[in-house]
Formats: structure tokens, C-alpha cells, sequence
């Protein structure tokens, strides 16, 4: 259990959990500051937006990069362990978020510094902690997770595919229909085998347009399997998670709760208190 | 049970119900009179109809809008509570689909009037009760309803995934790509992610090209997300609404309700009270 | 069962049937005479073949139109009611497709009447008959058609919901961006949130891109809706099809193949022999 | 059980299998051998490569066709049946991808023997078994392969139906609109139905929107039956996949293969023979 006599384990509550009230302010508080922050980023790269605010933008932005470095150094102050924190994935994105701005000082701030300011958003989904939605986050995380194997087996045959049909596109279509090389011929095969079909690049010969029509139906079928990957998954996860019935003898089986007998050891069941 | 002796009483069951005929024939012509008043908005939009038909138009507008008023004052007089009604959603609607029209008399009446009088066609779900197709739309309903929070959590993970990659490409493929701003580049995500597809903007560079495939097959895949859930819902809910009936020698057994005996021991099964 | 003595009753057999060898070369023989007249049709449209071949094309437009006369004669001389045959809908495709080349005798033919001459590809349905489909035929159109109320109540809310944000396009992006009416407003909409994208229309406000954005993601993740129904139903389906057991005593009843009773008089059953 | 005392054997064995070491370290090579000699017919393609390093590719190439074709032998020479590999899918493959520069001695490379080429790109399905995921590609070929004929009555069907949406579209449409022909318009609404939606081809005349409107919706929707068949057939397959124990008192219970007591009268259960 946590000690939270000490100032330092009282902020460590407060900062890292989310289940008593002030722990709950800090993060809500943290989440809109982040919003603020990612929304400054999106105006200011708004043309018309930038030239009228540009310094209010820069101003704020400074104001956020402050509120970042000193959240990013309370945490590493409270943290359990601070090098833990550190290398943990959201310790990571912390210092990222607030880096570029810091560089910015001495290197005159570059445009694809943004890009790793950007990924401060990443902290946002903090809310569904708030919102209570861990539960739901988890299964759709699990049954992902359950699916991940046969998806990447999906995805495989998919560029597979993509890349000879792309090659042969190249060759039936050539640079005069737009597909200037095999890399634009995969990006068109990519762009057409997931429906998305943006119509920048495309066939314009009859047997190319015959090829992409037989694409397209690939396409529009093979999303089934993916689907239904995912489907049988979280139908088996659901009834794993039904109710379950603990035997006094083996801890770790889990049994139906229609099961009156332990199927190790025989010994009869108690009945879980329906809740 | 309702009273039906006084004019009222009569006329709330016509107005109210949908199980009687005279009901039954109110419903249909209200249902009838609403699609023809949102016909004649959507006429009277089409450039060369306007010109030609524009003030048969306005009279017919003015004859529905009377036809509705009048509804909306028997809503209110016939409703057991005239209060919970005028609350109520579809009691919003109402009003809200007759004011813009009673409004232009005294404020010139604008196109963003015809937005809120545009609502009125969600009157013609009631089109669904009509049809008996409650119990169908119940079914849809329900699920939808149960699955909810999971998409919310599925969609708001595609938004934060929207967000990034649209940032990534503002700064990728910049203005000169049609990349103007990051809101921009984040609606072309959702374009992309969601495989619309406009092809308004599309990438150029090979860099831009690869991320969106990157983007599109995740889109393409994670689809399933959505449908693994309501589609274990549905089957869940089907399953559920199955009522069972249990045998007093065989606790394992489960039978459909209409079982008269367990299929096991040949005992003859008690029905459970409906509730 | 069938009388074959005479010939109208060979005849029959042989035109009408497909589980013998002359039946199912009739049927092969048919089905290639539908598609050779329907790809002459088809070659017959691209202009510069018709410019070469114009008059082969119109020659063998004559050729099929004889065939499939004959054929219509002598279906409904061997039906055994040519009254029913006539009424039937493939009684109907057939006439309607001997039907406009004969017309065009007296009226020179219109384009129009073509539409009419090509639904007589809907024929090759009997394609699956020949190749033993009709079992998994049935099982899709079983399915779709236990789905159909559902997913009818589905279409009907995605088709408010487009006419709704149709209504709401044409107000904000307006003519200047391509919304010219409400009617083109709603086209949109439906392009939009089944996913295709043309990207003939797109909105260019920033507002008009949130909307959009929105209806994107409604589009993306409602599909999951009549997903989740039609595979609902197909397991479902499936379950009911498994093996069978049926009571002496009830006739009606159907038991899963692991009752030992009947759950409706208790009588024992015998297990079906394993085929 | 193989014979490894040979030469042969012991190449047989590194080449056709992947359960050890070596013979792991030589498909590994392969698949990098392969990646990179695509990756060298990619780079070709883009113009401005080839004009800077098109010599360095062509002797590169060489390279690749040495090394594939000394593969090629060493497959005939280790084969245990070399005529069965010959004829073997990965055998015509295998020839097929070095046969093209060999040609290119004797004709002239053309741009259509790096169709033939390509197909390369197929050997590295060969990388799934090296990461052990063969049993998630057997379930996934394994429920396709079940739902094959379903999907084929259900493709057929959308083929049908673009054959004479599309024979429509021309005839309402007409060529001022893009139509040009028959073929194109089936063309179009493939692109429709399966929802890629390039607007290279888009209606323009009222009725041919609504007609567009009515593809997008049923292509829209009848996605769920494909997925449905996956799904309800993958579902079918986990099941069937769990083995069973039965009770010698209780006919009706099913245990999974890990209980040894039954879960309703707790005798000790029989393990099925291994299959």
C-alpha cells in the first residue's frame, strides 16, 4: 500500500494515480493544458492565423513548454523510480514534447521539430483512465493483441499483393497514365486494394482498368478477413470473461459457473454470490 | 389504462398512439405531409426550379408550416403532460421545424433558417412504428447502445491517430502539396483513415505516399474493430433474449423455453414466470 | 413425378431441369448464347468497333434474338403452365429481352430500349444451378432475407442521416463550392458516408470539412451495424442447420443431435446414423 | 524420417526445410536475396535511378539471376522427386523469375518480360514459416477456403449486378458525361460498388446520381455478406478446433481436452487418442 504521509508520496498520488480527487484535478487540468497546447500548434501553422497571432502563439507555446518542464520534472522527483520513468514510453514522449522548444533556443526552431512536438497528443488518452473507460479500452486492446499474428498474416499478403499488382500496373499502364515508376504503381495498388481510390493516379488502358476492377473486388472481399479475425476474437474473449467459479484446491483454474466439480482435482464447487 | 370518453382523450390516443386506425391514418398523413414540405425545400434549392416555381414554393411552405402549427398546438393540448411533450425531443423538433418560417416574417428569413427547419424529417422515423419495425429498430438500438462506449474508445483512437498523422503531413509535404495547415492535413487523415478517398489533396512525395499507405492500411484493418464489437453485441444480445428453462435433475442443462421435457432425463420442466 | 413419354415432357425435362445430361447441356448452351449476346451488346458500345463491325454486330444481335425466341416458344409450349411461366420473373426477362430488337422493326431502336435488352444477363444466375451452387445460393439469400428488416431500418437512418447533413451542406459550403442544391447536397452525403469519395463535389469551408469529417467517421463505424446483423444471423443460421434428430411421436419437432428425448411428449429418440 | 548422412540429404535438408539452424540461415539469406533483388527492379523503375545507377542495377540483376539460378539447380539436384518440384507452384515461380534475364541475352529485355519477373516477390512467403506464423496462415487460408464458394455466389452476384448497373449508367449517362461505352460504365461501377470511388468517371444527370446513390448504398451494405461468411466460418473453425472429452454418465456435457473430472457428476474422464 502507498505511504502518503511525506509531500513527495503525496505528490506521487497525485501526479501518477487517477482514482481520489485531487489525482483526478491534476490530470484533468494536464489534459487541457495539452489540448491548449496541440490546439496553439494547429493555429499557428494556419497561414492567415500565423501572421495576425504569430508572437501570442510563440508566447504561449513557451508558456506550455514551462508547464511540460516542470510537470516532466516533478515526475521524475516523484516517481518510484525515476529511471523507470524515464525510459517508459510516456516518460519518453514527456521529454520529446517539451525538447524541440528548449532546442529551439539554440538551433532557430525548424519545421520538422514539430513533428516530435506533435506526439504530445499522445497523452490525451489519459482521459479514457478519467473517463472510466478502461475496461473497454483494454478489451479492444486484448482482442487486438489476440488478432495481432493473423492480421500481420493479412497485411503481408495484402502488400504482397500490392506490390505485384503495382509492378504489373507499372508495365501495362506506363509513365503516360501516371504510374512513372514501380514505388507509384505499389502506392496506387495500395490506395486502390484498401477502397480508399483517392483518383489521383489512375488506369486509363482497358486491360489495366480490367486488372484494378479485379483489385477492387479483392479489396472490397479480403476486408472480411481481417473482420472476421478480429469478430471471432472478442466473441471468444466475451465468454472467457463470463462469469467464473474458482476451485479451493487448484487457485488457478478458472471453471464455467455452470461446473459443480472441479475438472482437476473432483472437489465440488461453491457457487459465486450472484453481484 | 387510457380514457378515450372525452374529445381529448380521443383525439390524444389519434395523435399519441399508432395501434388503432384512425391512428394509424393520422400517422401516415403526417408522415405524407412531411415529406412533401421537405420536398418543397429541396425543390426550391435547385437554382432553375426556384426561379421558375419560387413563389408556389413559399405557399406551399406557408400551408405546411399552418399544417404544422396546428399539429403542434393539438400536440400541446391533447399531450397528458404539455410540459414533458414541449421537452421532450421530437416536442423540440416540432417547434423547431415551424418557428424559422413564422420567424421570416419579421427577420427576412436566410438559408441558416432552412437548417433548423431541415430537421424536420426526423419525424418520418416514426415511419418505423408504422411498419411494426419497432421491434427491428429496438434490435439496433440496444446493440448500438451496448457497444458504445467500446467504439467511443475505438473512434477516439482513430481521432488522436488522425491528429498525428495529419500533423506529420503538414510538415512532410507542406503548402506547396496542398498541405495548408494542420487542420487541413488532419481532415485529409480522416479522408484517408476512413477510406473516403476525395483525392482534393493527396501527397506528392514519396515520404507523404509512404505514411498514407501506413495510413490506409491501418485504416483498412481497423475497421474490424468496429464490427468485431457490435457484431459479438448482436450475437450476445441475440443469445440473451433466448428465455431458457432449467432441468431439476440435470443443473447442466439448458433448454429453449418452448421444451417441454429435458432432453437428458425425459423430466418434465417447470416454464419460468414471464417477466 | 415427371411423365417423360411424350416428347413436350422431354422437352420439359430437358429445358427446365438440370440434374441430367441433356438438361444441364441445354442449360451450359443457353448460358453461353446469353453471354456472347451480351458482350455483342457490349463490344457493340465502344465506338470505334461499332464503326468497324457496326453491321457483324447487328447481324448477330438478329442471330441471338431468333434463338432466344425459339427458346421463349418452346418454354412456354412445355411448361406445364405457360400462364404461370409468362407471370414468372424469368418468363418476364425473357420476353423483355427478346422483346426491343423486335420492336426496333417498326421504331427505329433507341438507346433506351438497350437498357431493357441488357437485363437479360440476370439469365446466368442459372450458372450456379449448373455448377451446384444453389446450397450456398440459398444460405446467402436465406440470410440476407432474415436480415433484411434490419438492415432496412439501417438504411433508412443512414438515408435521414444523409439527407439531414445533405440539407446542412448546401447551407453552409453553398453554390460557390459546388453545392448547388440540396438534392446534390444529399448526393454528396451518400458518396460520403458509404465511403466512395468521388471527390467531384468536396467541401472547402473550414466547417463544411468538420461536418464532413464527421459524417466520414459515422460512415466508418456504422457500417459495423449491418455487419454485425447479417453475421448474426448467418451463425445463427448455422447453428440451425447442424445435425438433426426428429421425434416419432412429433413430427414437427427437430432436436439437437445430442437430445435423448423429445422436449415435447419425453419420448426417447434414435440418433441419426452418421452419413 | 530424412537421411542426412549424404551431401544430398544434408543439402535437401537446408534447402526444403526450416526446423534447424542452417537450413533457417539459408531461407533467411533467400528472403534477403530476393527482397533485395526486387527492391533493385523497384529502384530501376524510377526514372531518375535508372538514368544515375541504370548500369549498376543491370550488373546487379546479373547478380541475382546467377545466384537464383544456381538455387534453381541446387532445388532439382536435392529434390527427393525432381520432376514433383519442377511442376510444383514454387518450382514454375522459381524459373519463371531467373528465366526472364536469361532471355533478355538473346531478344532484347522488353518491359513485359519484368511482369514475369516479379512474381518473384512471391518466394517470400517463405518468411512466415521462418517466423513460425504457419498455423495463424493455415487458420486464415483454412477459413477462406471454407468460405470460398459462398464468397464466389456472392462476387457473382456484384458482378451481375455491375454488368448492368453499368450497361444503365451508359445509356443514361450517356458519352458527353464520361460513359463512353459499356464496359467503361461496368468499369465505373465496380469502382462505385466496391466503394473506391476515384471520380475519374462520376455521374453528372440527375438520374444517373440517384442510380450512383442506390450502387453506393447496396455496395455499401452488402459488404457485411462476405464478412459475414468469414467470420461465421472462422467462428465455426475455433470451435471445431477445441478437442473434446465426453462423460461416460453425462451424454449431453462436452469438456474441454484439459478436464479430468466431469464438471457435473465428477467422474475421473478418458483423454481421447491423440489424431
Amino acid at each position: 500500500m502507498r505511504e502518503q504521509s511525506t509531500l513527495r508520496g503525496r505528490l506521487r498520488h497525485i501526479i501518477f494515480d487517477y482514482d481520489t480527487l485531487p489525482a483526478k484535478a491534476f490530470d484533468l487540468a494536464l489534459i487541457v493544458a495539452i489540448s491548449c497546447s496541440v490546439l496553439v500548434v494547429m493555429l499557428d501553422s494556419v497561414g492567415p492565423l500565423h501572421t495576425l497571432y504569430g508572437p501570442l502563439f510563440l508566447r504561449l507555446e513557451w508558456f506550455f513548454t514551462f508547464l511540460f518542464s516542470i510537470e516532466y520534472l516533478l515526475r521524475i522527483y516523484t516517481a518510484k523510480s525515476a529511471a523507470r520513468y524515464m525510459r517508459s514510453f510516456f516518460g519518453i514522449i514527456d521529454v520529446l514534447s517539451i525538447f524541440p522548444t528548449w532546442l529551439s533556443l539554440f538551433i532557430p526552431g525548424t519545421q520538422y521539430l514539430l513533428v516530435i512536438r506533435f506526439f504530445r497528443v499522445l497523452r490525451i488518452f489519459r482521459l479514457l483512465k478519467l473517463m472510466q473507460y478502461v475496461k473497454e479500452a483494454n478489451f479492444v486492446r486484448d482482442s487486438i493483441a489476440a488478432s495481432a499474428r493473423k492480421i500481420f498474416v493479412f497485411l503481408f499478403f495484402v502488400f504482397v499483393l500490392a506490390s505485384i499488382v503495382g509492378g504489373l500496373m507499372y508495365m501495362i499502364e506506363g509513365e503516360e497514365n501516371g504510374f512513372r515508376s514501380i514505388p507509384e504503381g505499389i502506392y496506387w495498388a495500395i490506395v486502390t486494394v484498401t477502397t480508399v481510390g483517392y483518383g489521383d493516379i489512375s488506369p486509363q488502358t482497358t486491360i489495366g482498368r480490367v486488372l484494378a476492377a479485379l483489385l477492387m473486388i479483392t479489396g472490397y472481399s479480403v476486408i472480411a478477413v481481417p473482420t472476421g479475425i478480429v469478430t471471432s476474437e472478442m466473441s471468444a474473449l466475451r465468454r472467457s470473461r463470463g462469469k467464473e467459479v474458482y476451485c479451493p484446491n487448484c487457485p488457478s483454474a478458472v471453471h464455467s459457473d455452470d461446473s459443480r466439480f472441479c475438472r482437476y482435482c473432483g472437489t465440488r464447487l461453491q457457487k459465486p454470490e450472484e453481484g
